[in-house]
Parts: structure tokens; C-alpha cells; sequence
């Protein structure tokens, strides 16, 4: 099929950013903290939207809800407020409580004000199922994970089977984090959009790469058909958007997943999560009567665009990296490499 | 009771406008067109968000349906691109297809661009079903009265049983167009919340003003017992606001209508839409990155306690205005006043 | 490319019904008005999800709004109420309420209680703008067009540039209507999934058929790069579903559309309505508390696959039979035909 | 003002079920764990929808954000598959982790197939910030709290200051838990709707009993004058409805809400949840297609009358029942009782 050396398939017509990385925009970084022993195959990954304190400044944000079935945490507060004031962390699905409490506790340790003076905190936890690989019911995450995996943040960071991706599956073969970016230049400056996936959903028999559907011949009776688990997306630019542009962007990263190969399974829990850094909310404003920026509506098609592409190859990406893992009961899933 | 004689109601704690009228916000109009003549009791009613082109500077707006149980046309669009590009029009259920038809009309006369060169146009056609008392079966509403209702707009205008009103019923009592504004000062500068009603919904022994629950005194037993009708409401506002922030305020609009009595009854289709002349959005903008304001998220707080009043206001006030009518089969629908 | 003489594709895995259109769903019928003489392009398209009274007796439906930079009428009530109680339109843009007061009045004619003894009616009314080949502004659709199209529905009806699809445009290539269909199996008894579009979404350039991006090849430079119009999608089914599922599945319809080559670009309103002819609703019912059947969650995987093939292959359909067209201005639009 | 001795207000005009609580509902219980010691009030309530293994046996549900400034978990999967697999609970704004990770824990022991042979759970926790009262930053609430709630469930239970109510605020007077319950009859059927509320929400000025606005009575120049907190509401019933129409039903529960003076104030998270034990949903169905009953949509409306005076009353009790109580930093919030 001739993947790229170096991991990265040519998908769509859009240029990419130099990491071919969500951090590609400025300021955005990652984190893991990968727990990977034995039937352990799990773990947490943060994204920064800055290096600032993200609750004296928020970052706009929206929310799309694919498929509902799901548990993430803080998306009700998104759409109702429009801003995201946490780093946004990931795991499995039954450590969504544990990772909300120790996100809430590293929200505390850095403003003395939450719960005090000022009001609570909305936590952003997402998830995704990796009980086919991990020992999910024990419970081996743990609340200073939470920090680790903030404290690990970089603009350089490992896709593949790493942090919250240690253990998922997409498409009967081993998945987790991929990510991508596409530039795009606007009133003659250039601006980023990068996206990272938890990918965790399909069968096998349905993947399709750019426009190649592999699934058909790489599938064999034994594997499942169904569509389980799900898919994690975030989308990150600086571009100037309002919340309501956000939504749509938030809104095609559908176009980049189903190119894939989703059908978007019963029970594929598909969310997504976009946020621009270039309009930021203080918590304390100065004055009533705030300034903004947002692209005019005709413009936005080209984001459309870079969503779509940058969607699809994240995903593919992920399985390009991921290794292939034994897991719990001594299942192994295997890489997407060993069918090339 | 007491009402004053003016016919506005004291509701609520924050400062009216000059005229209590949604006009009150600076460049907003309303022009009625009213058909009032045996079994015809019907019209239609312009709100004019601003007295230029509303295609090629449209205004930022939002909806909120509390009860879709409706027909208005328009919706879908606002909520995607958060912008209103025609008048407002309110007319009764069975003529949204012909005021539809003559406000495209109206709308292809003054640009010359819609269809050809650019795109086609979201007109907003609202409605209320008054069957009740007028031939609503009859078709009485042509498309040359849409254009008359936008001629006749002006920053004074009628309120009771005129234009899209003329035949409307609201808790069993003559409804019709209400009316009403509040002022509030932000960074030491005031700004006006207006409202305007159509409404046409409630059960006569649910009425309640300003805390007094008249309706069990008025009503007795031959009187019908269900919510039916539906009310529209319209909020606008020179406060700068996001298309979200413009969505959240539409949503209280629910506060001022739930103190009138209604329990937004199933048949009763209740939507309220929302706009700023703030934030103006130039159909061929001159750079792809524009400049807008919004309010900084406690200070809207303001604005929702603006909102449950006057729109509390702009029903009692409606019923208040609306004169006993006489319309199809002989039917008699009185006027609040005759139980005053 | 091999496309198959009888002009459907093979796109996916499921059993296709027997005519291969969403009339394999027992009891719907599509009826056609095609307008086309010189710069007239256009026309309307009626789906009739039964042949008894829609009014009387509404079938079970939802809506799924992908973009709503769109005009459709009646979208609204079917969300709140999950019910349709007229045949589904399709039309241009600007007709739409030419078409809905068509619509009343066809309703109207059968149902003297409509306005008077009870409610009103929820016309659902769809649109895509066919003004570049067709004279839009024109108006060239009239009342009596919708009750044309009502009495031409049938079971096998043609599928291309005819009735509302007779001016569309899609990949900027013809484009107009689409169908097709699937079959499983549910407790050992046969069910269909049928599908119908009126494609006018896409640039050429992003043309993808089967995973095959042809539109790489085919695109010339001087073809206009944007996604612009729309495509209204219509699922019918015999599959007892709640309208919450049934809103799921409709939701699913994206992924048909975006393995074509779709990114919901903005100015494209993409919206899907569904429905199911397996729980009726009747207007004057029997008792209050009713019967309906549902599909347990986890089946509805079945439906969510057939959904995705059956509009990816309805859009591919739509392009196949659609015949090179000339319209307004002498602009030529080719047939996807041309290029195979 | 002449409250009565039981603590029932009469509000409304339809009859009350025989406890005039939630638990009305046959199947229904609601558990309290109470921390209240010095600094810490705060606490932990369970309401559990039936007596038997929720998530073998799921409820229908829906979920209506009336405003979204919250951080309840388990909403988005509710409004996908309208149902609802755990006992719902109760706690304050920074527990939602901890009471998140306890009742997953709960439930897997319950369960041993999930995060093994079948997916994940979707735990429902609510909340409201408690911060004013009680010491939030403390991490009060454990684990443990969880399952000593849900072993409190019984149909006899503590309105007031209780379980998660005991640390609440509402209209500047101590709120927490109310409740209070209507009865109707359908096809000769008598049939209960139920509602509890955890009140947390309001400014004193606005309270509103029964229409009258005590509020502007008992209010002082020192206290604060916006709406700050949350309410949570929670709507059981036994009449059968599909999921959209849970979804109206909990829609409605704003007008009661509405009536007691909120104006849903920016900072106050207003959500409900409504249920029916009518429409059990078996985790294990043993046929693809299954049974199941609704109410006809008109006579929905003596629902949703139902719903308004419920809630209502509901917040009222909560504030009658609720006792002066003096938290951290020695702040004392006074009971409604000392304005009588």
C-alpha cells in the first residue's frame, strides 16, 4: 500500500503544518502517562490549549455530539458557555470519576478562588472503552495521573498505543492517538488547524484508507462485525472563530471519521471538542463590553476542509503507530503494520 | 386591579424604556397590516431589525423553540449561521407559505444578486393559528401584504387585537401584539432590551398578572381548559452579544411567558427569536477576519431579569390593548378590560 | 469504472431490495412534476409515505439537521412532535412557499377540519437551489404543481434531472434525484430501508464513487472549488422505531454523504428526514395510553450500515441518470456519464 | 401567609398523590446520606427508579438543560438512548468525581459482565455548589457515601436539609431537598407524576410563593441580588411515553421553576431529568423488536399542568422543610420558616 516512512499517509489536497501534529498551532501541547503492564493497558492523556492558568483564561470551545453514547464529562457546560477552562484530559471509560477528581484537584491547587470566592470548576474528561485489551475493572488509574500526565505536556509527543490509547482498538486492530494538521492562509497570514483522535471504534472490515478499502481484504470470518467502542476528537486552531463556528467545525470532524470507515455504530460513543486559542475569556474580566474576532461565514468552507482531511488522517495515523499488544486474558490485537 | 392608564402594567423591578415598546432599541420598526372585516380577522405584522438592507447587513440573532409544536418558517437557518437577512414577519398558521412567497418576493425586488450571482434568502415567517375568530380557511392574507406591513413599519405602532394579532386569542381573553422594553446600564452606558408578542395561547382560568392569579376569579366552568394557541416572542437588543449569547436570552424568554400562566401547553407552539443590532454581519465583508463584541458572561445576567420582565410585560399588555372582537360564526372573544 | 448497465452501483454489502429505490418500503410512493422548456429548470418532487390519509394518519418521523444553512419548512414540529402528517415536498429554494401554500391547500381540500374543528397543519416542505441552471427567480413553480406531483406518485417512479432535481447541480456535474435501498432480517422477518435524495452538493474535484476519487481526474481548473447548494435526504423504512431512533438514524445519513466526497461545506444545507411506516399515529385516537413497537438498541446497528450504503449509493445514482442539461444563460452542466 | 402545618403548600389545581412525594410513584425510593458537622454540610442523595437491577433492567428517560452552567454527569448518553441504567444521584458541585467513581464501583459489583462481556455504565450524577455553607474544597464526600445512599432508599424520606440539600442555598434562605407529587387519570387509569428538586438557586428579592412575591418583602439592602447556584429537578412518572415526549415532559418543569422567582439566572445550572417505570428496557432483550406504549400527544397537556404545580411546590417545600443552619467561615443562612 506504500505508507510514508515516516508514518504519515497523503490524505486531501490541504498543506500540512510542520509536526503534522495538533501542536502545530502555537501554545497547544500533549501529555501521556502510559500504564502498560501486563493486563494493564491503559492510561491518561492531557491536551493544553496554552501554557497559561486555563481558568483566569479560558479558550472558546464547542462540543459535537456524533453518537451520545458515551460518558465524557464537562460538555453540557461547552455549549452553554461557549469556553473550555480545563486542560482536556482523556482515559477509559470507567476512570472518568477517578480522572474528574484529580483534575478538579489540580483545578484547586492552582486557583485559591474556585469554591471560595468564585464559582466551581467544569471538568473536561473524555473516554473511550479499552475493556477488550485492559484490566478495566481495576481501577488503575489513578488521581496523580492526572497531574503526570499534565506535567508531561509538550509540543512533541508520541501517537500509537501511548497514554489513553494504551489500550483501545479501532477497526479489530490495535488504535489510540493520531493526530495531524493542516495550514491555511487567511487576509494573507497563515493559520493552523490540528486535530488529535482517541481512536477506538470500527470493524476491521470496514476500514478504508484514503479511499482504499483494506478492511474487505485484510477481514476474516473469525473477527467481529460490529461497530464498538468509539472515537475522541479534538480540534485545535487559531483561527478566530465565535462558539457558533466552533459547533460547525466540531460538527465535519464526521466527514474526516466516516471517510474511514465509521458507520457510526450503535455503540460508538463519537464526540468531538474544538477550541480556537485565539479568543480568549478571562475569568476576571476588565469591562462589561468585550472584543472578539471571528472569520466571515464564506471563509470558513476552507476549514471544512483542513477538518476533514486532518480528521481522517489522524485516525489512520493512529493505527500506523499503534503496536501490536497482549493484553488482559491474553488477547492480542494486532497492528495495522503487519497488514501491510 | 388598577392598571394603569396608559395600559402598562408595573412588572418587575428594572427601568422601562421611553416609548415600553420593543422600538425602544434604536432603529428597530413594526408596521401592521390589519384585515378586520366580518369573519375576517387577520394580518400581518413587520418587525424591521434596522432601516437598511437586511441582506446585505444582516443582524445577529438566535432562536429558541420552548414548544415546537409550529409552523414558522426560518428557524433552521438562524440557529447555523446565527443571522437574520429579512424582516421579521408574523401572520396567521395557514399564510406562512404566502407570506413566505411574498417576502422572497420583496426580498429579490431590492437585490438584484439573490439567485443569480449569490445565494437565495432565509425569510422568517412566524404564525399563530387564529381559527378561533377569523376564516383562517379563506386564505384573507395576500403577498401584497407583506409588503405593505414593512412600508407601514414605524418606531410607534399599535399594540392589541392589529395586524398579525387582529384575530388572536390568549387565555381565552381578545390577545393580539404586546409589547414592552427595559433599560440597563453597562461600562456607564445604557443599552435597551425591547420585546414584542403575538400571543395567542393560555386557558382563561390560568391567567395570572403579576402574581395575582385573576384567572380563577374570570373563569367558570363553560370555558374550554386546554392550552391551545401559541405565542411568538421577539427580543431585541443593541447590547452587543454572540450568536450564543443571543441563543441563552432567547431561552429566558420562557421566565416572562411561564409568570403570565402558560405551561407551554402541547398544541401550543411557542419560539422566541432574538437579535442584536449590535453585531452586523455585511453579506460581501471586506476582510475574511472581522471584528465583533459581545458581553462578558456575568454581566448578562442583566439582560435575562430585562428579558422575564418585559416579556411577562408584553403579554398582560397585549391582553390589555386587545378590543372584544366579533369574528367567524358569530363567535365573541372579550377583552381582559371587561373583567377589570 | 464499470458502472453497471442498469445504473446502479455496487456500494457496500447489504442486500439491495427489489426495485433498489425507497418504494421497496411498502406503501411509498415519489410522484414527479418536471419544468423544463429553455431557461426553466426546475420542478417538484412528492413522497408519500402512505396512500391513505397523511392527516389523519401521521407516520412516525424525525429530522437530522447536518448543515441548516437551508430553507425547509416544517422541520420544526416534526423534532417536537415526531410525527409527519403531509407528503414530503421537494422543490426550489425560492418556491418553498409557493409549494407549502400548494401543500395547505391540497390538505385543506381533504381535511375539512383542519382550522376549524381542529389544528392546523404541519406542511414539510424541502428545498435545494437549482439557480444556475434554472431561472429562479422566475418562480416558475405554481400552486397547482404540488398537486400534480401528489397525483403522479408511484411506486416506480425515475430517478436524475427530473421533478425538483431537474435544475441541480452536484460535483458540478448534473445532479437532481437519487434512490436506493437495503434489506435485513430482524426476528426471521424481512425489512427495508429505502433511501431518495435530491442532490445539489459538492465540487467536482471532490467526487468520490466507491472509494474511487475520480473527481482528482476529472477536475479542470477553471471549475468553481467551493461546496455550494445542498441535499435533502429522505429515509423510509418499515422498521418499528421510536423517534428518538429514529432521529439516530437519520443522524447516520451523513456518512453515506461524506464517503461521496461531501465536507457539509457552508453553504450546502444538508438535511435528512426520516420516517417509519410501522407506527402510525392516528390524529383522533381511540384511547390514551398507545401501542408501538421498537427496535431493541443494539439491532439498530443494522439500520445504521444500510443507512450509510443506501445514501452513498442514492447520491451515485442521482449523478448516473442525471443527462447533461443546459439551462439559464446558456450554461451547460454535463453528465457524470461524460466522463466515464 | 398561612403555610400549612403538614409543610404542603397548595399550589395548583390538581390532586396530590397520598405522601405528596416522588416516591408516589410505586417503585420509586430516595436515600439521604447527611454530613453535617461544623464546617461540612454537604451530603449524598440517591434517587433509585425501581427496586430492581437498573442496569439489567433499564428506565426510559430524557434530560432537559435548562441551562447548561453545570457539571452533572451521565446527560449526553440520556438524551442519545433515552434511558437511564443507574440510580441517580445527588451531591455537590466539586464531588461529581468521587460520587461518579462510587457508584461505578457499585454498579460493577452488581454487575460482573460490565467492562468485561458487555460495554461500559452510564452513571447519572448531578449536582449543585454547596460552597457557600459548606468547606467544598475539603472533599467531604467519599466513595462510601454512595452505596450508604442508595441502601437509605425508601419511599419514606427527609425533605430539607438532607443528603446532598444540606449544605444548599436558594433565594439567599437555606434550600435542599423538596418534593411533592399530582395524580391524574387516563383511560380510567390513575396514574402518578412525582418531582424532587435539590434547590440551590434564586436571589432572596425574587422568591415568589404561590404568586406571591414575599421575596420583595423580606429582602434587605445587604444581600446579594444575583441568581447564583443551581437546581437540579427530577420527574418520575408511570404513565407510558417514548423518549421524546420525557424529553417534553422534563421541558416543562421550567415553568414551575419560572413561578418561584428564578429567571435562570447565568450562574445557576437548571437541569431535569425525567423518568417513566412504564417502559422497562431489558439490557438482554430476548427479541429484536419490542413492545411498548406511549400517551397520545394531546393528552399530554394534563402532564404537563401536572409537572408545572409539581415543581413548584416542590421548591417551595424545599425551602419550608430546610432549617436555619450556620456553615463555614460561621456564615448562617436562615430558614423561610423565621419570614413567616
Amino acid at each position: 500500500m506504500g505508507l510514508p516512512k515516516d508514518g504519515k499517509i497523503q490524505i486531501g489536497q490541504i498543506r500540512k503544518g510542520n509536526r503534522n501534529l495538533i501542536t502545530d498551532v502555537e501554545g497547544v501541547r500533549v501529555g501521556h502517562v502510559t500504564l502498560n503492564d501486563g493486563k494493564i493497558k491503559t492510561g491518561v492523556t492531557a491536551i493544553l490549549p496554552h501554557g497559561g492558568n486555563m481558568f483566569k483564561e479560558k479558550v472558546m470551545g464547542a462540543a459535537s455530539v456524533m453518537n451520545g453514547f458515551g460518558k465524557s464529562a464537562g460538555l453540557v457546560q461547552i455549549e452553554e458557555l461557549g469556553s473550555i477552562e480545563t486542560p482536556i484530559m482523556m482515559t477509559n471509560t470507567l476512570s472518568v470519576g477517578t480522572v474528574t477528581e484529580g483534575l478538579v484537584k489540580y483545578m484547586l491547587s492552582d486557583n485559591e478562588d474556585i469554591g471560595t470566592t468564585t464559582g466551581t470548576v467544569n471538568c473536561v474528561v473524555t473516554e473511550c472503552n479499552d475493556g477488550s485489551l485492559n484490566d478495566i475493572r481495576g481501577f488503575h488509574v489513578k488521581e496523580e495521573h492526572v497531574l503526570q500526565a499534565i506535567n508531561n505536556a509538550a509540543s512533541k509527543f508520541e501517537e500509537g498505543a501511548v497514554g489513553a490509547g494504551t489500550g483501545m482498538v479501532c477497526f479489530d486492530l490495535k488504535g489510540g492517538i493520531g493526530s495531524s494538521s493542516r495550514v491555511i492562509e487567511l487576509d494573507k497570514k497563515e493559520y493552523t488547524i490540528g486535530t488529535l483522535v482517541l481512536a477506538n471504534f470500527g470493524s476491521k472490515k470496514y476500514l478504508t484508507i484514503n479511499g482504499d478499502k483494506i478492511g474487505e481484504r485484510i477481514y476474516n470470518s473469525d473477527t467481529e462485525g460490529t461497530d464498538k467502542g468509539s472515537i475522541i476528537i479534538i480540534i485545535a486552531t487559531d483561527i478566530p472563530l465565535s462558539e457558533r463556528q466552533l459547533k460547525r467545525v466540531a460538527n465535519r470532524s464526521v466527514v474526516g471519521l466516516a471517510r474511514t470507515g465509521s458507520y457510526l455504530g450503535n455503540g460508538s460513543g463519537d464526540i468531538c471538542i474544538s477550541f480556537t486559542t485565539a479568543n480568549k475569556l478571562k475569568h476576571y474580566p476588565d469591562t462589561k463590553i468585550i472584543d472578539l474576532k471571528m472569520i466571515e461565514e464564506n471563509s470558513i468552507d476552507y476549514i471544512f476542509k483542513a477538518v476533514g482531511e486532518s480528521v481522517e488522517e489522524s485516525v489512520i495515523s493512529a493505527l500506523y503507530h499503534a503496536e501490536t499488544t497482549t493484553g488482559i486474558n491474553g488477547k492480542t490485537v494486532k497492528s495495522l503494520k503487519e497488514y501491510l
